[in-house]
């Protein structure tokens, strides 16, 4: 369907955060040609009835989008009703980058469990692939349904990864992640805690301990790299932030090590990546480092000989969402990967 | 009822902004004692089920109040609703604080113009007074019915008075107020405007011209004070603040006249007021200087020998609602005006 | 010097808002190579000294900048310290884009008066031109020395012109401009009304009348379209905001129009601009209309058959600074004018 | 001094955030009465030339205080500046509450470990008591010096306490404060980091592990209440807030507790305290919980079996510094302990 260069994509999904902001990120895209969009509370209108844009993008119900005329689609809907969305598109031979929790979790009895609702196609939910790049680059160039990742794992499985893959963690000791987040994590739908006199001078904790849902994804990615997901303990915060994600991660070595070692760890793996900023030594990642781009930064900072904090930082819309879902796409359709996100 | 010097008070209302900040002013005050609170969505339950608060104080359904047991009511619902419950304690024989636009506009066609709705005691409006203490402090401590002004008239109408009292402006010329609001202002029904993704680093206009209600109470205020209503120009601007307003205002003067003669008219007419803080000259207003507390304060800047800029700054919640029914409630039983807000 | 398409720039004072935001811009940028950045007070070091950004751009002092490498410059430095890096660079025959006040005002003596200094090139104030390009775009086609306008006039002029170039406005009645403006407006340099505690949660008016700097190139530019200069009254509010400011604008026209033909004003001169953002009638002008963006937002609302309301809308240090350099940068060099800045 | 219930005070350090938000305290005190305030920079004017409120407390030299007038002084000075004030007044017979660091660590080689000057009176040192009332009200009643807590061991000490003091801490696991702060906590100073703009949508860990001065002092009680100081772990944060401070804190039981006999020792310490609200289980403390008031606020959320969260909410210019410098005040004199602080 491509001509030369072109690809053509649609956006599930428009209205919410994540759908405007991949359409945001595709405006700059040297190749991607946008066909669609869709929203259900605003069919028929269009993308500037609802964000403050001059963008005259029509907005169509799901059921109309002309998936024969694009080469992938966004699925930016939530979890739940992305399902039948991907479903239909990968039945229609359209590559997906799908951004909801739907095919995050290989196993449908988890998916379940976490989700509430049965998975409606286990053998797609066998073949996607979860989308980090710096850790699945090879799988992802070869899939046609990606599930990218939620936000939290993203920027917590990018800084445990290396310590995991080099199995320097004392697997008895727990692996503590505190994050905080901005509100557009969210979503765009009101209700009290967004209200923005109860966020706004506030600061709160939720879902604490091991009951948030992106401990499940975290758990699979943490068990694939070697890793004992039991240990991980996780505190999301919100924060009186539009947008912006900050992990502070709290490891404990088995041995001792020095602390350039550990650094270089963290150099050698992503010293050559795009969107990683590793800090040297004796400095820290704030949310400032990464807000409105795709990169994660991350810092390394000893306690003792033993303890560790990691802190990292993302755009919970950039790298978080929409920004990994295009340097994914980039991947998919063997792109620069930086193509519309740098 | 009361016994020595307690006065027995309810509150209708006690969800939203207003009757939560009225309740937490009436525990500091000296002699009033909540005998009841209400809310419809929340009735059975307690205050601290809806605020981060540890004051076990029960919520009942409003048609469960005892008014036979209070002095006086506040009543901090919505327009439309206010109505009945202040028809409902005037029957009961008790006095109301009405913080509602039900009753501030004495004509009951204009209140069914700007509101909608037929006025449902068109008898009682006639008896309500509109209660800035500083303009109508004797007739507000005989009435049984306080229409507790709204917010933008507060800030506008105490920076207006002064000068409309002395006949010094120009009749022709337009009296253009560009106010600021935090979105407390807005109460606390979750919507697309308030959330806080939306609301935080922005800054919006609504309702410019002569098309926010507020213009009507102004409007009548004005009249009584000898100013002609059809000059006044009111911009509304939500600012992602949580509490706290501030009005520009620019006014044109009958004649050239010395500044100091301008600024000694705010001198003396409010220079004994408990409640009001007027700026020398050279400064100006901010919404730091009536954040969380009961004050206005006005600041008076020439730009040109018959040209004027008025800053008038009120905490929304305060001044411009809760704080400001307090200081009326202690008008009405004689008490020391200052009591609970101070 | 410029090899084929590449053209070749530096960045006099790099470690402000506007510097950065222009180094930002640039990086976008198609043809732009950046060849130098200049820091007084991080010479030596690098710009992820003073930033949160991974990018390696040494920072040399500005009388160390090698003016004979480049075609352009961008002058971010304070009004006063500009004057003599502009000059330099005249000399050394390379192109400027000024963001100070220093070649605004193409009187010396205008700008002795306001900012308190003498003009070291009156030669040079003679031929540069102001920048906005929706109103000047063939002067500053073929200009070597472009002022580069303040952001409140850019907010403001853009909304007048129209009017002024129609000859609507009553010429005996005042032009108001309330005007609101994230802090970074104020730039980079710590001060105690820009400590965040003092600037969260506050709204503070400013220099408002006709005493702020900014009056002396707006009465400039009025006069220039055919207005009244002395009938602008301005008064600028420092908001909550890190970038974004609106303009409310209060004007009268000389004569009934309908309100359809004052719009049609603005949808035919700006009808066709890439920045320009005409709202429809009935649609108000945000701050989030333009934020993160070189565009502006413009909406008219009549108050009476005589008044209208304008609201305009910039980033401040986007069309209101860096982005408007951008674009002037474009221009001057005959590129796609929104190279950079789309 | 003092004649029938009134008390004679004065305040060290009148423009700083603590020492403003004790003199405002103190205005709704029933017996304490401000003799006299100090400011170096504003010696000779007033506290309305520095905060915007309309009182006229003229601000001295400290070396002009009148100490024979009063009964106690509050030091809000900077550690270190500190010291001579608080020996001078302890010369002149005068009760002190010191704000500052300089009488918190018993042992001056610590003090001089972390503050980096020697002590100046050892002797005095030895006397002074740490004021948390909830853990040391008898000490507090009968001292002449009270070192004032700082706000981030306030926060977590008194969410450690009863762990501590039953001695079901697994003293071989780490101790684990991820702790966040409004930018008050940093002063009223400028600084690039408190610069609105930098500070605003962005939140930063600083000083993380044990390298901030905090740990001292938090070291110093966790020792005294049986615990191993050598497990603690602290990590500061900076959110964009102007006040609130909350801890979320990660500590490992010794042995297998449910977890309704753990929250039954929070509710059995802290049941009948004024100050502490603990939530029922299920429930999370946020900043909201404690805002503008002198409360602390703590939840207590099981992982494991052995593992525990505990949020602990206070407002750090509340019972994290002025607050509890007057719920001091008022047990050193025998008063209400809620009196100026309900």
């Amino acid at each position: 369907m491509a001509t030369n260069s072109t690809i053509n994509v649609g956006v599930f999904g428009a209205s919410g955060y994540t759908g405007f902001e991949t359409m945001s990120l595709l405006r700059r895209h040297s190749s991607a040609n946008l066909v669609f969009a869709t929203s259900e509370s605003s069919a028929g209108g269009c993308l500037s009835d609802i964000y403050p844009v001059p963008w005259d993008i029509p907005l169509v119900a799901a059921a109309d989008a002309p998936l024969q005329k694009v080469d992938a689609v966004f699925c930016c809907l939530p979890h739940g009703a992305s399902m039948p969305a991907v479903i239909a598109a990968r039945e229609a031979g359209v590559r997906v980058i799908d951004l909801s929790a739907d095919f995050r979790l290989t196993d449908p009895d988890i998916y379940q469990k976490w989700y509430g609702v049965a998975h409606e196609s286990p053998t797609l939910l066998e073949n996607a692939v979860y989308g980090i790049p710096e850790l699945f680059r090879y799988r992802i160039a070869e899939t046609d349904l990606l599930a990218n990742p939620g936000c939290y794992p993203t920027s917590i499985l990018l800084a445990l990864a290396p310590l995991l893959k080099a199995s320097v963690l004392d697997t008895t000791a727990p692996i503590i992640s505190d994050s905080k987040s901005g509100v557009s994590g969210a979503g765009r739908k009101p209700s009290l805690k967004t209200h923005f006199v109860e966020a706004n001078e506030n600061l709160s904790p939720y879902n604490i301990g091991r009951s948030h849902r992106h401990v499940a994804e975290m758990a699979q990615v943490i068990e694939t790299l070697g890793g004992d997901s039991n240990r991980l303990i996780f505190s999301p915060h919100l924060v009186p932030i539009n947008r912006g994600m900050l992990s502070t991660i709290y490891v404990t070595l088995a041995e001792e090590v020095v602390t350039d070692a550990v650094h270089s760890l963290y150099a050698e793996m992503y010293g050559h990546e795009p969107m990683m900023h590793i800090l040297p030594l004796g400095q820290l990642a704030t949310m400032a480092h990464t807000q409105n781009t795709n990169r994660c930064a991350i810092s390394v900072t000893p306690v003792s000989s033993r303890q560790l904090i990691l802190c990292s930082s993302i755009d919970n819309l950039g790298k978080g969402a929409a920004g990994q879902a295009v340097q994914n796409f980039n991947i998919m359709f063997g792109l620069d990967e930086t193509d519309g996100i740098n």
